[in-house]
């Protein structure tokens, strides 16, 4: 069975939980929930892991090797910053699927580079949670998919 | 019945019908054909148009006012050179999902920013022909919820 | 008889159609109503039109030479980002006042340059409709007049 | 009765007394003197005031909130590097509309950034003497008109 | 009452232990003592708390929320490199007084910008250890006036 | 006694007089007078002074040598922009503290950087009128300890 | 037989119709003219065009596929700003070598970068109508030579 | 005895772990021997250490003062993104020999620039494990020099 | 008789009568005695001038036109950021030689670009008072030739 | 009898010499050979001359006045680098047409730039040893044209 | 036997023949020596060469070819400045090594790239004399082990 | 008797010996027995050498110490490329005077920045051969006065 780790990046514990008429009910963990279901609709495992500490999403990504077939990651602010997590996706060779929450390329410049894109296989941003779901149907297919979307396409 | 403007930007009429050995017998009608049917399980109606002309583009997502409810484009190379398409796109004020092949962010640094994504609902880049049905998947959902996503998430 | 083109670039056929209890009533219709109007009581002539298309409005500043004076345009967002538009300013010598709606420069960054101010003989900005009008006194005076203000002033 | 600012910032006081056979034998004086009598004919009132001192133009833009109902201004080269003449005018918050003799957007590159630009209402640049009676008449259209031109158009 | 968290960041530890002939002989126990007096004469709470780990400050900015009504933080080397710790104070959305031991615009220009000083309501820097006490002292204010300097000054 | 010499630059001075609903009733003259009490307890003696002219912010810094220990000082927007002012600085050696109403590192980007900020000794921003008392407390604490804040601290 | 397609960019129609006395008398269709006795010399067939439009480029560009062997491309000011441009050319896989009347090198820094050259086999530039003819020679050599001069050089 | 600490920062631990028929079978735990082995041979011990954890690393370079005479130290992605690191060596002030497997110079532009290189004494790089070795070798001879590489060299 | 008009710029003022162990007990009195000299050998008329106000120096520049035959000018740190000191001296189309005490091309960044220089004929720094005289010189030599150094050199 | 120079910067004497099977076995000799007997077609004579030291290309450029009536170059690597190279040139004021073997536009970054296409008539670059080929055609056509295609193109 | 050229650029031949108090008396010609020693150490021969001249650098570096296995080089300055020293690096195809006596990351930012550097196989740099030792170990380890560090390390 | 030596950079071998009409008559041999006459009258000897090599330049400034007390030097365009002569001025530790014939601050942008200049005692620009003569006095000045201009003037 493909098995898909989740990883959330600084601050996306503070999901739903802060200002719900603001923010929207959603909390991290329904987000999580959701997931589950998706998952089991795809026939696919998740493991799902929040932290607010660069070093735990690196240790996170190196465990993964043999024991997952995919990252889907929101790094959150992380991506914009850390080159050790670009390192770590690369060597660790397994297929990462960006997610981000919000269209971060309508917002302010510093969020507009990722590093984590950069060795990303695919980048869903903007649909909110459904970012999440989005990025897993994409990423299982990829790893089912024997060529992958690794392929140059026209454009 | 929600209706979606599918738009086709500059080269992409060359997909699949050139070398398939190497880019894959997938040709932009088969996508086409993929996004119909996905449509129809949505619930969904679709038109598509490709073009190789900017001017029709604009063209196109004007006259999608009162004829549709959001547009799913892959403005190709134009999205990072057109601000016509950026005005045109915030004037009708339709909800609108930028896609792309390719993961644009792992390409050549004048790919990596684009007009279009500035004033997009969301974004799916990278999946190949799959980056066509994730955004259209997400573009009915933004359209369908209420609240939307729009609001500003946690990140 | 000193005969006037006015061009219209991209976008600017939504003008007045669209929410007009935002924007106003005032069509592009309208607007080339006030000129004609303005033109009569200057004693001159003008001819409008609109395009969304960059080549269109190449070929029509090509064809301006021998059959106008001068040239009023709005290139629209095309003033940024087509270098062919200012060759082709260049290569007809007529001169030409570029007008905006909007105060460009107090909007975003990549508003700020024109490749039409370049090469243009002046430029009014921020007026709204009245950046017409405007445009068009000074562009008839600058025909009328031999010296012209192609003199370099002081500032 | 309208009543309007004209500000002439520095160096413009040479205007018309040097070299008359280049730069035309229009001083200042007779600039302000055609303003006066446009004024006249639109029925507002105008005062001048002429400086080379960037602390004199803050000191007459801080005067003239209840005196004037706006201001026509000049700042040349101060308009490229003066942030506190930008900040005074946001102060008062009286509609301000800056012209230039010369078309500042074809010359150096250090002219054509204006922080005035920024926070005026409309900008008039390169008709020469000109300009200026074409920002007197937007200026007092924008008064006049009670929306005015502050609504955000297509473009 | 009042509770004020105060955060130290990176290398903050070392402060007068080391060389005192050089650094003086004030630590960061001696300021937290310091810290501690000017509060009870300000009436106010503080906690305080030094760490080397980014993850560790955000982890103690979430939990702020709901036990402490502002934060006084010297984020050390990270308010120039973290945008996650911009994300967090902006999530928690308590108000937040950054200081600095030296005045960090008169060094290397790696120092000169702040992702912190973004979000911060106030900066108070170069006044070695009484950098502290004064961001205390405005940070207190802050919270007791009810209208706060949020309102844009003049400048 | 330990004179202080405090200096307010261009607009300021509008600071109070206008619009007191949105800006409220805090004129210069409130400041200066909090200034004064403020002065009397830490048993200080202040001048203070307004200006829009660049150059008379010069001479009075010129004219502090001897005639008091150390400068407090609002340059407003000179702060971005004079380097001349930078020099009179550093020509005077006298301990200067920079203060903002605003927090000048969460404005637009041509205010971050401050050449009055490279050589004084500590600045206080983003506090409203409370920036210059604070600033006032910090500056006098410079002067009266001796070996003052100028030791390089671990940060 | 080797077949050429020909592709005049956007103003290149104006030449040698305007002001013969200052520009020559060489219309494009002399050039064409030219152009065809040499495609005769060296024994290859030619098909030339010209338009204002990027889009007609692209759409020639595609359709060259199959029914030629090469593509000499003067294509103007868009060479500067047109990816979808680059992008054709990477698409169709035929050999291009790209022609400038002018010395690009040596004019305005908007013209040094060329989208078009990035792709190009060969570059030409400063010969005026000699450009096309040597282009051509160029092309027609690459085209014949096996190995051709895709090769890396020592420089 | 010479005591030297060795820092090994993010994703080193994958070495030599993973497809060792690609990386060699070299791992983090076989460069650390030979480490001892020629910390033997020079008659100095070691300590190795190796984390994802930037915090960690600023904590163990914290409590090298007194029980090391100079650390080795391959920070990894880190030495590219991190002020506090560059802080903790000035403050720490040992002598510090920055070490990397592959020659940064010659990959990626974001990994030319070191924050660890310009407080470390001296840099090797590109001589894969080798590295290690003859940065040991370079940190022992600068220690037990007394005047040391210190002095400004011609070059 | 030839008339020289030298203007010193902000701070001069302060030169000499400042820590005279320091800077030298060279006024600036001393260095207009010893122009006056040099004046007098030479056989010209001196009038110096200083102010820390920038409109008093445009003043000066305008007021020169007939007056005087060049300026001999140090303008201190208004050198670099007055574009209206640069149009005051283009207007008057006297030759202007720039004078500097230090070199201010081996100082900070911000002092290497000066406005004055772009339109100056010569330009003297790094040798003290000297570059006065030798300023003084080369401005007297420039007016006495007829066919001046404005031709072009082959550097 | 028109007479070119032609000159062979460095590392172009290594041409075919190395590893034939990869570079070809064409070495600057054989270049050099095919260039003389195209010259005899042309009726021209031609010098050349290879260096890896760019004071001798200096030295050449000068002794080539009335020596030469045109200079073909391949200045290599310093044409990135040496502005001494652009003066010579200019200075020299003969036509001299720029080589090169590969297509630098489609090279590194630092190798876009030329200062030798600056001053230079004519560039031909990509077409390997034909480069040299054509570059004769053009050169010696610009020598014995009297015109010359000095003249601005439209484009 | 490993035969390794070793190359010293401009400026290098001055060490230690002056001011020895201050640089200390270890000459070019000591540091030769102590190459030599090590050389017999490690049982290669080597040949030592110092010029200020980049063509002579260039000159040596091609006859490497055949003679040497591999180039030991310090070249000054000129790794700044020369792409030819690059492209002769890339073009002979031996391993490279480059050495800076000083620790040029901690030095002015115009020193912080080297083009040499980007070609080379390994750089050591700031430990003196004994750069060289180093690099002269590393270089005949490169040179001695088949596969060579050129593998892609981790990082 | 204090000793110049004064260096001639590239390309100005040709001054004066090429059209006369137009460049003057005044070659380099003129120059420099202007310098030599002017010498006289100081009571200095000079020695005068001109070179387009850069390495010879190194070679003259090395071989300067002990022999001259100070460098005349116009190293024309190598001012702007070459860092081996600012490491060589600052090695040899000789007061170095730059001169300019024309004023480089007023032409291209890349003659705007000299590596000379950064290690020079002061710069002499824009008086044509007067800047020889102007360079010599204040070289010898500075040679002769003990203090020097090193002192650090006001501005």
């Amino acid at each position: 069975m493909v098995r898909i780790l989740i990883l959330h990046g600084p601050n996306l514990n503070l999901l739903g939980t802060r200002e719900p008429a603001v923010y929207g009910t959603l909390t991290l963990g329904n987000i999580d929930h959701q997931l589950s279901q998706r998952a089991q609709q795809l026939g696919v495992s998740v493991d799902t892991f929040q932290t607010n500490h660069e070093g735990e999403l690196l240790d996170r990504i190196h465990a993964a090797r043999g024991n997952f077939e995919g990252i889907l990651m929101n790094a959150g602010a992380f991506c914009h910053t850390s080159i050790a997590l670009r390192d770590a996706i690369s060597a660790v060779a397994l297929p990462v699927v960006e997610v981000h929450l919000s269209n971060t390329a309508a917002r302010e410049t510093f969020r507009h580079h990722s590093y984590v894109a950069e060795v990303a296989r695919g980048v869903v941003a903007g649909f909110g949670p459904l970012s999440y779901l989005l990025g897993l149907d994409g990423l299982v297919e990829i790893i089912r998919s024997q060529s992958g979307p690794g392929i140059e396409y026209v454009r």
